[in-house]
């Protein structure tokens, strides 16, 4: 008997797990793993790790986040024709029942598996499960090769560029609104550096045959007294993507020196880094990774997005980024995923794990 | 004996009444007004009016705002030599010091005298205390000229800008921020708005030889849905100050013409009307504010902010502003008045109220 993929992703769906809350699909996952007498699980918070212990010479780990961006109108799971809608279901729900399926159903796979299910992925880095994992239990995922079942059309998205996001406060000074040439309005100061982001040329760069394009943009912003005062606050929170050609380093001095003429200390202009990430290279030359590849069919592209293969390349372990659904799709609120999406990634994942 | 004008201000001033919460300063004016055996007081809600009864041929209304904007930090009354600094210590507290004292002190005065202490001017229209007060007891605010002790440096400042508030909203795409090619950022699309407003050129217009200058400031920006989601919502709420040789409609015809060009129903964009206010012309051929004028011996000067003469002014009474404090200090930080200015202010006042 064939799992019908769709309908199990739709069951997930099911279970919000917006960041911060996903106990509920963690109970559930938990669950299931905990039937399979082959698998040993471990729970620490939202995570959920369960190996096999066949003693093969191999581990590969394989890892999805359980959480959701905020929910858009799109709670509840609608299946149409071969398609499954809901918030979730591309990024990254559809990865979530390919992994809990093989995991319920290959009991002596070609290498061991650790298939690590963890929380708070969409949020800040100083919360995301698979970073507090290696701080508190990095036993549970030793490994030699690891595959992070993110939205990638099922085929092999290699490295991942690196994130930053800061905030940017101007100051100013605050009078009635009837006599601003008393005041200065921090919100009129933020223009100079909204439209340098608005009209901000992307770089792209190809390493290994990936195109890698960076991505800066506004997320928040945020001014205002009283309806009849001028502002003296105003901010802007930023999120750079830079390409794995980047160290972090390099990367905060790039993002840092755009606005390094608009930010003045002496009127109270701050600049201050929220969250960072770093990139990875493609680094594909692992024999786990090459048989991936192989089994995918079709040639590695760039990841565009940050995940956690740059948390697994920190920590020495090669990883890459392989799952269903279609990566334009993750965050909008009409995301979905597809059965054909859903069956190839089994299939390919089953064929590597095969041996 | 004469009473300590900066002290008696000092004394509201420690008085917290930010908007919404004027009561106690309320209790304690219909307090000293109770005691004055020639008054007939009235609270509704947190106004409070008090009225001689002596059957003169003029009555004159003379009213302020217990209200203050939100605090910064200034909340507590300062006296350093003889200037006092705190919140509401100009805008209009030393008003409000000036009306009391003068309530309960002159028993005998040349015309009857309305008193009027009234709640919620700072905030949006709909709340105004004078307002309602002209819905829910008109006979409490019958009069034949009135004076609002508004901080003008203790001259004539005559009529009043008028005032509206709108929200534009931006509508745009979610996307992940690493993809933003998918999505339309609403906050990118605030620029050319934020752009047009920080670089628009104010218009002056001479009325009876006071210069109105117009004023259009942001005074609220916000937008976001979460640090790695290309945001689909923005918004920026607009004070716009208009000079009294426009009405309403006309006013309202200018600001929407000015933004019509960026705001686009087809992607989600509303412009919304919050508030309003309308302008009033100087109209000082009122023999009461004639014989004030004469009283202040200075010229008079246009009012840039909106005030309540343009309550009066739509319910056919003249109205002038006259009050102690530097207008150009409402709202700041910094605010104060000097002794100097309260004791102008008190006996140009009771010049007028000598007949």
């Amino acid at each position: 008997m064939t799992t019908d993929l769709l309908a199990a992703a739709a069951e997930l769906v099911a279970i919000p797990s917006a960041s911060r809350s996903e106990a509920a699909l963690a109970d559930h996952i938990e669950g299931a793993l905990s039937r399979c007498e082959w698998l040993t699980v471990d729970r620490v918070g939202d995570n959920v790790v369960a190996r096999t212990q066949l003693g093969r010479a191999e581990r590969v780990i394989i890892a999805g986040h359980l959480d959701t961006v905020p929910a858009a109108g799109n709670e509840t799971p609608r299946v149409i024709g071969e398609t499954l809608f809901g918030l979730g279901a591309c990024d990254m729900k559809g990865g979530l029942a390919v992994m809990l399926e093989l995991a319920t159903t290959l009991i002596e796979p070609a290498t061991d598996v650790t298939w690590c299910f963890y929380a708070c992925e969409e949020v800040d880095r100083t919360e995301n499960g698979l970073i507090g994992l290696f701080a508190s239990r990095p036993e549970l995922l030793a490994g030699d090769a690891a595959i992070l079942c993110e939205p990638t059309g099922a085929l092999v998205e290699a490295g991942c560029q690196g994130t930053i996001r800061v905030r940017v406060e101007f100051g100013g000074k605050r009078a009635h609104t009837a006599r601003p040439h008393l005041g200065r309005n921090a919100v009129h100061r933020l223009v100079p550096l909204l439209a340098r982001v608005a009209d901000w040329e992307p770089r792209s760069v190809v390493l290994d045959g990936c195109e890698y394009t960076e991505r800066l943009q506004v997320v928040f912003v945020d001014g205002g007294v009283a309806a009849n005062v001028v502002p003296d606050r105003a901010s802007a929170t930023l999120n750079f993507r830079f390409a794995p050609d980047r160290d972090l380093a390099e990367a905060h001095r790039y993002l840092a020196g755009l606005f390094v003429d608009l930010v003045d200390p002496e009127q109270g202009d701050t600049y201050l880094v929220l969250d960072e990430g770093r990139s990875a290279p493609p680094g594909l030359d692992h024999p786990v990774l090459t048989r991936l590849l192989k089994a995918s069919g079709r040639p590695p592209r760039a990841k565009l997005g940050w995940t956690d293969v740059a948390t697994f390349a920190e920590h020495g372990v090669p990883a890459t980024n392989f799952g269903p659904g279609d990566p334009d799709l993750a965050h909008q609120s009409d995301e979905h995923v597809d059965r054909a999406s859903l069956e190839a990634a089994r299939s390919e994942l089953a064929e590597l794990l095969a041996g």
